[in-house]
């Protein structure tokens, strides 16, 4: 029966899985779910995936979700060659980033994203449309998010949330690749590195990534150790067209200034109370 | 060297780390770390927990931190008897379930048993003393959270998301335990209970469960069954103690009337606009 995945290009939750897929040699089919025309909230989509978000991945006819979860999954199943640690404690360290990925940098680069780019596509549509782009089945916190980050960008606080959380994570990242090791959890690449690297691409074609990184030589150096990887630029990068760059660069280099602005205001109002 | 473990009392997720440590007949010594007096925040206790929260486990000598992780790396490597599902697809939906704990849930119910609780005796606190609450290490999205709902309360959209959380939480149990399994995974009881317990355990020493469960009897059965553990009792509630229970109970039961009001609006306000 094989594998499908449903994902969407630009998706960093679809992208991670693909760097799951590649690494491991596998071969899917895929099923596009556009989600600037809101396919993830179509009924037959919705009976796969709950929550209608990608990616979903259908394997031996059987739905999984949650991306994290499906790398977890794929390396269950799929053990050759191995993406997490053998030790059990070991793991538990590496599920701490892709928890922290789930937790505080996929809302952060959500917001960051949205300010940037769909913020300025949201403009055009209608009131109508803008409210159905609001709905988010149910779910008020991704509601209340969008809303705020379409009328305030940069200047939401989910923006402000989301820098601190870019800033936790890098700082832990420097200060525990200051040692020289190879990749996060030593001589494995892993799931910590697959967890992070959409998130760290979609900063970097945004033109925001020198942000975080400019001063943290042991994060640039890692960041070039993952591009580097044939299986990155066949899971992500090889993937985006043109059409799809372009305009990150440009709506994102165009609030560079002003998200560095706004990390300074978090070093200087909530770092120094701290 | 055995298992220490540091939590405290009356902490959700510290509750969620004992349901495993007795389940699997696992003895371990224990270190309080009083949330009340901020001691999660003692730098001693940051180098092994750097987000400042409860519980970590130490075993063998190394620090294990987040509990769901903790559950899991308990599962790993004391594998008698099993709290997971063999089938990787059943291990993979059996982890939607603590990932909805952990994404959505536990933000609800720190919010719910601070509005109700928490709110109260920070009011006794000096500017200072609140201040140092809030501080939170570098979390402002937290730090918002507390301070939103010191100021709202009940009506903070904190803990309307809250009700939100908990309303797709019970809904779908009740879906899936209709079909009348005794466990969300089958016969197995698993992490998914253990991940749920502690939340339900707190709604409803808050007296506020009835306001989801009284029309969801799949859903009221299998909370019967999970009380009627020993597992539960020794690692739950037999702990709690007369000075922590009467305080929930009377803080939760005079917020239940705003509470199934405030549900009320999400259906009307928000379903309706789906």
């Amino acid at each position: 029966m094989g594998i499908t995945l449903y994902h969407f290009n630009n998706s960093v939750c679809s992208q991670k899985v693909r760097l799951v897929l590649v690494e491991k040699g596998l071969e899917w089919d895929e099923q596009v779910v556009d989600l600037f025309t809101l396919e993830q909230y179509e009924p037959e989509y919705i009976k796969l995936n709950p929550k209608g978000v990608v990616p979903t991945v259908v394997h031996d006819g059987r739905a999984v979700i949650e991306s994290t979860l499906i790398c977890e999954y794929l390396d269950d199943v799929f053990p050759d060659p191995p993406l997490k640690p053998t030790d059990p404690a070991e793991c538990a360290a590496m599920r701490v980033w892709t928890k922290a990925v789930d937790e505080g940098i996929h809302e952060g680069v959500t917001a960051i994203s949205f300010s940037a780019m769909f913020r300025e596509r949201m403009k055009g549509m209608s009131d109508e449309q803008r409210a159905r782009r609001y709905r988010n089945i149910g779910d008020p916190a991704r509601r209340d998010r969008d809303r705020a980050v379409f009328e305030h960008g940069v200047d939401s606080p989910h923006v402000f949330n989301a820098i601190a959380a870019y800033e936790a994570l890098f700082g832990k990242l420097e200060k525990v690749l200051a040692d020289g090791r190879a990749w996060l959890m030593g001589d494995i690449y892993s799931l910590a590195e697959i967890g992070i690297a959409p998130y760290a691409a979609r900063l970097e074609y945004l033109e925001l990534l020198t942000v975080w990184v400019e001063h943290r030589p042991a994060v640039a150096a890692w960041w070039e150790r993952i591009k580097a990887r044939p299986g990155y630029r066949m899971g992500l990068s090889d993937l985006l067209t043109e059409a799809e760059i372009e305009p990150m660069n440009r709506f994102g280099g165009a609030i560079r200034q002003r998200m560095a602005e706004r990390r300074q205001e978090y070093f200087e109002d909530f770092l120094a109370a701290g």
